[in-house]
């Protein structure tokens, strides 16, 4: 018997995936049953149960990817830079671009975060990413910043994550613009005095 | 006859929402039903029927509350002053006291969104809802503050909205600290120059 690359694993878990986050995003999570996530993976029960055994353990790994693919590299991005909070978010805002993150598992991380206000397990997911984020946060701010503006970033991103669904100019311009103005009086208080 | 008086049907309106928070808070707008919702009222169908006709009727009367008797007072409460927008969104974050919003409200608020990414009927309410909170906080800023500062202010609201639900430290003083501190930088080089 030929023995199954890592690779091919990996192929296969993403195509369950891929079909759990439409299936999330289109009917919601707990509409949802395993059985249609069978049929839009087109995989048996067994061969999808091998990798998640529950649809919580979905929303888990959609949660890490998100993380992992897409906030994670829009952080590293600007490692290093140690940019003040407004330019540091506007640069992160990178990840409300057309196509990306947006339509496909936004819908899921607001229904995450939904679900944490009396589900436990999605609670303690929420709180995990929320927990993850912040520390990355945390690094590419300027040495001595007070850890609240790290929460302020979090609470934008969530925010516009929750705007996106309704509005469609929820673009990385839009989210740097509005970064931007919100410390601007700031900013025009001191060239004045320059 | 006796004539039912305004202030009856009103406290009998207020008695229908108040039970439909508490069910949709505790088990989610999907698992809940109408008949969990004429129980916890203690009312019968008709009686609810009444007022409401659906369980979408009823979502929008409780985010309709929340908007008139939470956001507006706490908007209203600093208009004339013409806030920075940091120091508006630290003014406003008294919406965020224990036992306030925060425990009944915010969760159904938090569902409405993550219902708005694929029930149109929530989609308009919930984009008639940022309308209205965009217009008022508009009016607190001063003249001429770009429009893309009233977006952050909404966005972290909102995002402060969702953290709350799974953590315990979303406090008035929490996001207060967390506005200034994202826009001090530019406070304290604005200060260093003086």
């Amino acid at each position: 018997m030929p023995k199954v690359s890592q690779e091919h694993l990996e192929r296969r878990r993403q195509q369950i995936l891929d079909a759990a986050t439409d299936c999330f995003a289109r009917h919601g999570f707990h509409a949802t049953s395993m059985q249609e996530i069978f049929r839009a993976s087109g995989l048996s029960a067994g061969a999808v149960y091998r990798y998640f055994p529950s649809k919580n353990s979905l929303i888990k790994a959609i949660a890490e990817n998100v993380v992992n693919e897409v906030l994670t590299p829009a952080i590293d991005a600007i490692s290093g830079q140690r940019l003040d909070p407004a330019d540091a978010l506007a640069s992160i805002a990178v990840i409300f671009k057309p196509g990306g993150l947006r339509a496909r598992t936004l819908p899921v991380s607001v229904q995450m975060w939904a679900e944490s206000f009396r589900d436990p397990e999605m609670a303690d997911l929420a709180r995990d990413m929320i927990d993850r984020i912040s520390k990355l946060l945390a690094q590419v701010l300027p040495p001595g910043s007070p850890p609240e503006a790290v929460r302020l970033i979090m609470a934008a991103l969530q925010g516009f994550a929750v705007q996106s669904g309704v509005l469609e100019d929820v673009t990385p311009e839009l989210v740097a613009a509005a970064s931007r103005a919100f410390a601007a009086p700031q900013k025009d208080a001191s060239q004045k005095q320059e």
